[in-house]
């Protein structure tokens, strides 16, 4: 989009954020991955380095955040680069979201780590992988200002949903036969649950770039249900 | 903060901006409070509603995004206005977000108001009370510009995370208790989380305030446990 721009510092500035954010948007997915491995090698001590790892997915934030905030005061950018400067603050804030949730993820597997697992987690490292294939696909899709990318997330949506609903019926299933059970299948759950919102968080980004490129809000499943 | 700016046109677009935020607040806090109405009251036609609302609140974040944009091309504001402005970008994407909650909120009432009632759903109107409140004070914060206001609802999230504990160790009781409570206990423990996210939200929102009056990072619980 920036691509005609003339103005060679510009020109650095918008290659560098776009440069903090992939490599922010890749530490995160690390997390998330992280995250389920601790959980299906119930491997603790990884556990333990997800939710270390918070503070620094934090300052990645802060730093972005300064970033844009400089381009906007330095070189008060208009039109599609003021699109995308604006944008490249809300994305930022959904990166920093997954990667709490990879924490939060990590915090409940150290808990289900004291105790027998409940089954072969078969499912849930393949949502982890679905949401971050969706991360990094929608992270790409606005570095590229990539619009048909980003609707290539929308689609992934639907297959993430159902993996999480398979995964939810299965545990629902294990709580009902035997209330031992209940402790951790609810504790799966919401890891389960959480991925998801990984995904969502990726659905965000890619509904905020096709807004970028295209100007047309596509934003929320509700809105892409109604003819625009 | 703006308070010593001159230009009147720019007064005006900040006048503007902190109303329409605090519109769109009261709208989404009404949406919280209707959806759990709909399941205390077993009102499915008031979760259709609140479903049906979805794309005014989606209008209301394109609108106030514009309008951010339109400063920042128009005014090129720099310092505290400019961190004011981009704080109110990433400020209603989570008042946007709260609104999803309550539509998740209502979309699970209406399927709870086909079963009968697990229990009395005493708590969980209190916890939608709390949260509405967090939101409610910390959008004050931030028009306000007011970081102790905003500490205050740091701190008044732990009396919402306890809530929600009490609340899911209830829920899970009646799971213990009677397998046939599993499914209705479940989706009211998804209501209850979604509350707490709600709350989670008015704390993102008040950490963006505190670092926007401050310029002192308290963002995420975990940052805040060490010493700054």
């Amino acid at each position: 989009m920036a691509a005609t721009h003339t103005d060679k510092a510009f020109e650095q500035d918008l290659r560098n954020l776009r440069e903090k954010l992939l490599a922010m948007g890749a530490k995160v997915e690390a997390l998330v991955a992280q995250s389920v491995r601790a959980l299906t090698d119930r491997d603790s001590a990884l556990a333990e380095k997800v939710v270390g790892a918070d503070r620094e997915v934090n300052r990645l934030e802060v730093d972005i955040d300064d970033l844009c905030r400089r381009i906007l005061a330095l070189r008060q950018p208009a039109a599609s680069d003021l699109r995308l400067i604006t944008t490249a603050l809300k994305i930022v804030t959904d990166l920093e979201r997954i990667g709490d949730l990879a924490v939060n993820i990590a915090e409940r597997a150290m808990d289900l780590n004291q105790v027998p697992p409940l089954a072969p987690y078969v499912d849930t490292p393949k949502l982890a992988d679905l949401a971050q294939q969706q991360v990094k696909k929608a992270l790409d899709a606005f570095v590229s200002g990539d619009a048909a990318k980003a609707e290539e997330v929308l689609k992934g949506d639907d297959l993430l949903d159902a993996l999480f609903l398979k995964i939810f019926n299965e545990l629902l299933a294990y709580m009902m036969e035997d209330s031992r059970n209940i402790r951790r299948a609810t504790a799966l759950m919401f890891i389960a649950k959480h991925l998801e919102r990984v995904g969502d968080h990726a659905l965000n980004v890619a509904e905020m770039v096709i807004y970028m490129v295209r100007g047309k809000d596509v934003r929320h499943p509700k809105s892409r249900e109604l003819p625009e």
